[in-house]
């Protein structure tokens, strides 16, 4: 009978050791794909990629049993040397070898030059190549800005007593409506998939107070453009007991502080591989929809075309507006138009054609949605029936309301596009792993 | 112009400050759900439910404006008051209320009586007043165990250098060939749910060495037992440069050490709600398939009737037989037969009539497979070949593979499985918060 306890002695020596003192003269054993080879003469640069970044070996010509020849870029092998400080290498080290064990070999040669430090490619070629254009160490570093905004958003709301949920993706009716819903058969039922966990976590507020949950959602929309997928990982939280909405933005404000502070303190190499600054988060303007739009128009001048919406166009120049006057990235812009918000949005009491909600525009460009909605029964009843809406398929939401609630609100932020900001790319697709839109449902 | 600036003064006491020495016999406020009212005479307990726990308010006659017959069960309340200490009350205080605001009234009664300890009633009928039953303290807490299970899961995989991965859950093909995928339309493109991030995981090996990802998963099974549901969330990681599948079950053991220590010291109140005992996980056996089908069959006196599977009774036998002869809640279940694994399982290079994988058993019941998976492009598909298979919809996968993979494995866990398990839970949909089964796509 074996047992296992949990410890494995690796072969290699711990990242920790590569790149600390101890080792230095000494021998040590490194595993990684081989990046790129460069040819000098009597030696050839082995540049090795590992999780933890790239590392530099060296063949040095009558060292080394096998010969160089054998080696070839996409292997992966496993490499004992002689531990060295040099200057001009990644981490100031390299490892100059004395054995080579390949571990795997390619069956053909890479179809991008992922060793180049941009990917010099369009972002149609890069999805196509998905899997191998991402071995980039530029491209992959992204993905790791984005785990840090996911952990935050977890780890903040531990810290605030959210309770951690996991909705289903299958239901019966979409959450907000009946469009743009992806329809499936579920066993023979008429079925769709979330569009959000909305209806969930609004239940769930009267179970746990606050609660949030990180997953996918899927939106059916047509939309072929930069800011649009139509699979995305919603960020969603929902609390109870609020004293007003403004304690959504406040508690979204705490995120950021926090996502930024984990960013700084456990992602420099990422954020200085992608010489990201990142933004002043200490304190963020808020401002009406009404006014945000009449600011931007008269600065500008942009006549306002529709008042109860904003346009993509409205949206840039409200950003730009904000960054020029007071040097702010971000901008939470409150009281949307009833008639644009769902009917579980709370109406203002003192205004009822604007809602106790928000959105925040970062850098131009709505990431996140909230507000304060609904939480007595008889008044969502009304808002239902004003709407000419029938409460069909919604019963149990609704029953939840009967037997109490107490005042909340939440609010969704949508992953990728938080990324995309905050890393000032052009396309969302650039920060999603496997993107689906219109035209790709592959890889 | 109004800044939000990540702070807020709430109008309630702190939890810290409630159950805290500070504020005894001074004034506090306490927000909450009524969770029953017990009249006693001259006095009446309010409990209020909170999201840390329950506690008790005190009316006394006189002392407070609002008469008691205006309080129902369900309001939710906030209440100002004298904390006391009182030993019989849970934390051992009480706060004399001297006023009462009521921030939202119920519309109807409840249909359940959630302030019994023990909610008596059929599982079906907390499943149909889904979002009423889990406000029973019990039920509720299940659900913060499951929390601590994916924490620890990811904080364990962070800290083991792993990368967090979001991977789609539509695709245009089942990772694990065509039955048991639920279709749908997307775009006019015929497209599935993925039944696991099998493909995805191993594709983004060659990018970050290890990542993980905890998600949906979606299963067409036509199953009705008490250990399936059609969609639930898979615990997944995958890693690069493995010495041998053992490491995949050290990394497991690794997280489980891990969980259970994050239970012990943040769970504790949930412990104690449950009556959970934490199982050993300080070492987990590990035994051969055959060898593990003939110890339960000499022991019990079953006959094996199938070579190259284990029925769940088999399961629970050889369950029983690892905890009475070695005390032991889990256990390792290695080399299956290879007919009965994915195609991409790595064979044993000794014997290739099985695989280097395993099962974990947890009392009995399977909650992960895993395994080593194939990474040479041409033993790939030459196991492809051999099935009949085509590789036809894999294409992106299997070019992966011909530009290189390092020797890699990974496992895939079912949350709720686990969970179950340790509470001792007779039917998975206990533990998931809105089960979907052959009869639930709703609430």
């Amino acid at each position: 009978m074996e047992f296992i306890d949990g410890k494995w002695k690796k072969k290699e020596s711990p990242w920790e050791e590569l790149t600390g003192d101890r080792l230095i003269d000494r021998e040590a054993v490194v595993e990684g794909a081989v990046h790129s080879i460069r040819k000098m003469g009597e030696v050839a640069f082995l540049i090795l990629r590992r999780r933890e970044g790239l590392f530099q070996t060296v063949y040095e010509n009558g060292q080394v049993e096998m010969p160089l020849s054998e080696l070839k870029e996409a292997m992966t092998v496993r490499v004992r040397g002689l531990l060295c400080k040099e200057e001009r290498a990644p981490h100031k080290r390299e490892l100059r070898i004395r054995g080579i064990e390949i571990l795997s070999s390619p069956a053909e040669p890479l179809p991008l030059a992922i060793d180049k430090w941009k990917l010099d490619t369009s972002l149609e070629a890069k999805l196509n190549y998905r899997p191998i254009a991402l071995r980039n160490v530029k491209e992959r570093a992204k993905f790791k800005i984005e785990e840090a905004l996911v952990r935050a958003f977890r780890d903040f709301l531990y810290s605030q007593g959210f309770a951690e949920i996991h909705t289903p993706k299958i239901g019966a009716r979409g959450a907000e409506g009946g469009a743009n819903v992806f329809k499936l058969s579920y066993f023979h039922k008429p079925a769709v998939l979330a569009q959000s966990p909305q209806f969930y976590k609004q239940m769930m507020v009267g179970v746990f107070d606050r609660v949030f949950e990180t997953g996918p959602v899927f939106r059916a929309e047509k939309h072929n453009t930069k800011r649009h997928l139509n699979e995305y990982t919603s960020l969603d939280f929902e609390m109870g007991y609020i004293d007003g909405f403004e304690e959504i933005m406040a508690m979204e404000t705490g995120y950021l502080r926090y996502a930024m502070e984990l960013l700084k303190n456990d992602y420099e190499q990422e954020l200085s591989i992608l010489q990201v600054q990142l933004p002043d988060v200490s304190r963020i303007p808020a401002v009406r929809f009404d006014q945000a739009k009449k600011l931007a128009a008269e600065k500008y001048g942009r006549s306002i075309r529709n008042p109860y919406d904003l346009e993509p166009e409205e949206e840039a120049l409200i950003g730009r507006y904000f960054k020029e006057e007071y040097n702010a990235d971000f901008v939470f812009i409150t009281h949307y138009p009833s008639k644009k918000r769902p009917f579980y949005a709370m109406d203002d009491p003192e205004d009822k054609s604007c809602t106790l909600s928000f959105d925040l525009l970062f850098r131009g460009l709505e990431v996140t949605t909230g507000g304060q909605r609904i939480h007595d029964y008889h008044m969502l009843m009304e808002k239902i029936a004003a709407r000419g809406m029938s409460g069909e398929g919604m019963e149990q939401y609704l029953d939840t309301f009967k037997h109490g609630m107490p005042p909340h609100g939440g609010l969704g932020i949508g992953m990728e596009r938080l990324a995309m900001q905050l890393l000032g790319e052009e396309n969302v697709r650039e920060v999603c792993l496997f993107p689906r839109d219109l035209n790709h449902l592959e890889p």
